[in-house]
Formats: C-alpha cells, structure tokens, sequence
C-alpha cells in the first residue's frame, strides 16, 4: 500500500530527473470558467506525459539483477514511453505490450527509446494482462503494471507533493483538482500526497464519455466497467475499470468523478494551444474541458486541472484546432 | 544604461508575477543537433511571450502619476500584450499602436487585456514611433519603447539570471545561447545577465533571412538597416534596424548572429510541437531552428536556444504540422 513515506522517497529518487512542471495560467480561460484556472502541466514532463513519474520510481526501486534481466510493460503509449526512458537511463532492457491500435506517434517513440515494442490486437479481445505476463516469465522480466502497482503510484503521487507546494504559493489552499483517470493511478497517488500535504484539496477523476467506469464506480461504492475496451479519441485514459490498488484510495479520497465528451476534449486542446501556448492530447485535455465547460459541477474560487499528456498525432491536432481554434 | 543591478531590481519586482519558465529538452532534439540542446521556454511566459518581463519592469518602475495618466506602446504584438497585462495589473490606462498586418491573434488578445489598440499601416510606409509619439503627447502617457529603453532591457535581462540558474542545475557552464533578436532587447538584457553571472556561455542572436540586420551590424561594427519593413512570418523579430542602446551592449558581450530561413523555422515549430509539447510562433522558433539546423555554427556540448514566443495564429500552426509534422 502506498503511503506519503514512499511517495516522499519516491520523489527522492526522481529529483533532477524527472522535471517540476509549472502551473500555468490565462485570464481568458479564468473568464470561461468564471473562476481561477490553474493548469499543472504534466505534458511538460518528460516522455510528454506523467507517466515517466511512475515508470521512474519503480524502475529506480529494482535490485540489481531484475534491472539486468529487464523490464516489461503494457501501455496504450505514455506508460510505455515513460517505462521506456526509465529503463534505458537505468541501463535495463525494456520490452513494451502495446495496443496495434495505439496512436502512432506513441508507438514510434517507444521504439525510439530503445525498448522492444510488441503489438497485440486490442479491438479483437486480447488481454494486454495476458500477453504481458507470458513474455515476462519467458526471459524473466519484471512486469511493471500502469497503474496497479504501489511504486508507480507513489511515483505518480510526486505530481501530488509539486501541486502542494504550488497552490499554497498561489494562496490556493481549497478546492478541486481535476485529474484525468484511466486506472487511478494518478488519481490516487495525488489523493494521498494531497491528503498529507494539502488536506483542502480534494482530487475528481475526470473521463470520457462512455468510459466513465471509474465516475460510476465510486457513486456505486464498487468496481463497475466499462461495456467497450476502446472507442474514445482519449486513448491514454482507457481502462477497462479502475484498479484494485487504487479504487479503495480513491474510495478513501477522491470527490464524484466528472465526465466530458469527446468535443469538449477537443476545444480544451485548442483553447490549451491558443492560451497556455502547451500542447495537449485529448486524454489530456480531459480535465481541462471539465474546468472550463463543467463550471457548475465544481465548488471553490479556484480549480485546478491537471493537463496529463501531450503525445498527440499531428493530424488529430491540426482538427482541433480547424474546429476550434 | 541597465546593469546587472537594475536587472537584479527587475527581478524583485517581477517575483511573483512572472513566471520562471522552464528549461525544457528532448534526447530527439539533442540527436537532430549532434550536441545536447537546452530550450527555455518564453512562450510558457505570461501573455505567451518574454515581453511581459520588460513591459512589467518598466511599468512597475514608474511614479504613481504617471501609471494614472497611462501608458503607450507600439508593437507588433508580443510587447503590446506585455505591456498592455502589466498595465492593467498596476491599474493604469494603456494604449498600443500595432500595425493592421500583425497576427489577428495578437490584435484581439491586446484588446482583450483592456488596452485601446490604435492599428497603422506598416507596408505603406507609417512609422510606428511616429504615430506614438503624436498620441503619447496628446494624452500625457508615458511611452514605453519595445527594446530601448533601459527598464525594459533589465525585465528582459531577468530571464537571463534563470538561464545561469538552471544552466548550472544541469552542468552547463559554457555554450552559446541562441536567442531571436528583433530590436535586442532580450539579447542584451539577458548578454548582460550572463556577462555577470554566467560568463562562459553566450549570446548570439537570431534571426530571419533577409531580417539579418542584427547579423550585419555586429559584422561590419556599426547600425545596418534592413532593406524592407515586412514580409516574413518570422513577424515578432523584425525591425528596422539594432537600437541604439542595445547595440553597443551586443557589441560587447555577443557572438556573432546567426540566419534562419522561414522554412527551417516552421520545421522548428514542429518539432517543437512533437518532442516538447510547447507552442511556438515563427519568431519564437528560429532560435530552435538555428540550434537544430545550424550545428556548424555553433560551439560547445551543448546549446541553450531561448524560444521566444507562442502567439501564433491556428491556420499558420496547422501549416507547420501539415509540412513537417
């Protein structure tokens, strides 16, 4: 289980490897949402994405020998390029499960960054889980999970400690903090360092449409799915449920979940473009479109969003910003 | 003439109000340009350029009748909005003079941050200073030049005390510094930052073909003109010619310029786009440009290329993606 030490340790580990992203601002998005907008800019983050967070600290947490034998991962793109980065700076070879249908851009950075992509058929029913566990006990890899795992989530949890520190400077001490939610393990590993470090802070999972397994799970009080495994232009945050680690901190910790549709995304990736002058993919604009065009289902004088990724193709950028820019 | 004590009391006044940006990098950057490439990220700047650092300091240094009366700028874009988020912070009225051709985006966003936009016509042959200078008469303000003018060289110059900062976080102690230079002013703000604070790495300023007026003049020793006024999308950095009080300081502390073409600096734009999730204009790219495609040029293990400005129009961005994304 992860706790605020490990997290602490985990952000140890990371310093001066991972980068501190800023918390970015524009009078104009504060006037949409008609109250402060503060954006923390994780696509800014090494590998474009929080994920190198996580690949980081559990990377960095091996003995000697497993990192020798190498790492394993499964990912629909930025777990798999921050798994990827941490793994070479550590020297460990790292084989990477990834979904055909995976935006390109994610798949070729992968391979850029030294791991040995393997493609499997997402659409037609294969198990990522299953196609990962046999390639890690064939040549001996340690299999590092998305989300499910407590050294990735401690490391997503240092992305907690940076929003502590910033909203305090930025006289923000309450309100909500919309974080866009796959399997929870950002959600969670911020919910945790919030909880010691900045108690009026409360994180909301936000999703897409149609996959909001993790909005209904909580207003269920138990692990609810999703009826399709893919189908949203908000790839990085598909999850077929959230996890068994995370739901129960999430349980513990979070605030009702927040859904956006796919053109809200969209007009968040434009809007992050022309006022905030950062680069978003639609599972990173998530919580973005959730600040400015939820406004009602969101309390206190100041929100914070936190922008995840921004590992998008060129051509779905350049309809953003066609249709809203 | 500013000094490292004006650029240190620039700084005071802007903490808390500016942003320090950060100094961003990508291994796929740093393969394309041979060397290691460090990219501090202006565009991530309030109002989406460094020019809301001079236009804060000057603002900020004036007495309090003066702020009532008001201010006037002449810009292209990125200082009007500068001065114009500056000005409205302190309180005080502010008139910016563009030309009609500046970037539609510019225009709409000085006029949102509550200046009266006052537009000229460039190609014709209007000359901006003159057109300030007949309103700043008739109304009593305070007339705020784009680059010379010693207040707005020390705000400029506070960007360079966060590169010698973060060039040592990261070992770097000798290099160029590439940085888009117009009229100068950031490039002998930040020369004189670095003169004092970092004197191993140096500035050397960029910019378009057929706009090399900066390169000419530190060339030949003495103030080179450009032959036209207009005409390239590189719109932020073009003047007609150094100014008189940045020059000399460029002349002291500078290397020699270096040349774009517009071509390299949409490539730029995407790359910039793909490996660091940053938004750049043209102008604010070409210094990118210079560090990825002009690799000859330039000494060192590594280079600091200062990425100057986002405030681009969707359509042209669109047009850098669709050729080099």
């Amino acid at each position: 289980m992860t706790s605020i030490a490990m997290i602490e340790a985990a952000a140890e580990r990371l310093q001066g490897h991972a980068r501190v992203t800023p918390l970015l601002s524009s009078p104009f998005l504060d006037e949409i949402a008609g109250r402060r907008v503060l954006v923390k800019a994780e696509c800014l983050q090494h590998t474009g994405s929080f994920k190198f967070r996580g690949g980081w600290a559990a990377v960095s947490a091996l003995p000697r020998e497993a990192l020798a034998r190498g790492v394993i991962a499964y990912s629909s793109g930025n777990h798999a390029q921050g798994v990827a980065a941490a793994a070479r700076a550590h020297g460990a070879p790292a084989v990477i499960v990834m979904p055909a249908d995976a935006p390109k851009l994610k798949i070729d950075n992968t391979r850029a960054l030294g791991a040995d992509v393997v493609l499997y058929d997402r659409a037609g029913g294969e198990s990522r889980e299953a196609v990962g566990a046999s390639h890690a006990e064939a040549r001996g890899l340690t299999l590092i999970k998305p989300y499910d795992e407590p050294e990735v989530i401690a490391g997503q949890g240092t992305c907690g400690l940076e929003i502590a520190a910033q909203a305090a400077a930025e006289g923000v001490a309450e309100g909500d903090v919309l974080i866009n939610c796959g399997g929870g393990g950002l959600s969670s590993g911020v919910a945790l360092a919030l909880a010691a470090r900045a108690p009026g802070l409360r994180v909301r999972p936000v999703e897409p449409e149609g996959f909001d397994d993790v909005a209904r799970s909580l207003a269920a009080g138990e692990i609810r799915s999703n009826p399709a495994p893919s189908g949203s232009i908000c790839d990085a945050i598909l999850t077929p449920a959230p996890g068994e680690i995370t739901f129960p901190i999430m349980q513990a910790h979070c605030g009702a979940g927040l859904v956006v549709t796919e053109d809200q995304a969209m007009q968040a990736m434009a809007l992050a473009f022309l006022r905030l002058k950062i680069v978003l993919e639609p599972g990173g604009a998530a919580s973005l479109a959730a600040a400015l065009f939820h406004a009602d289902a969101i309390d206190g004088d100041a929100v914070i969003a936190v922008v995840t990724g921004g590992n998008v193709d060129p051509e779905l950028f350049r309809e953003a910003l066609t249709r809203y820019g």
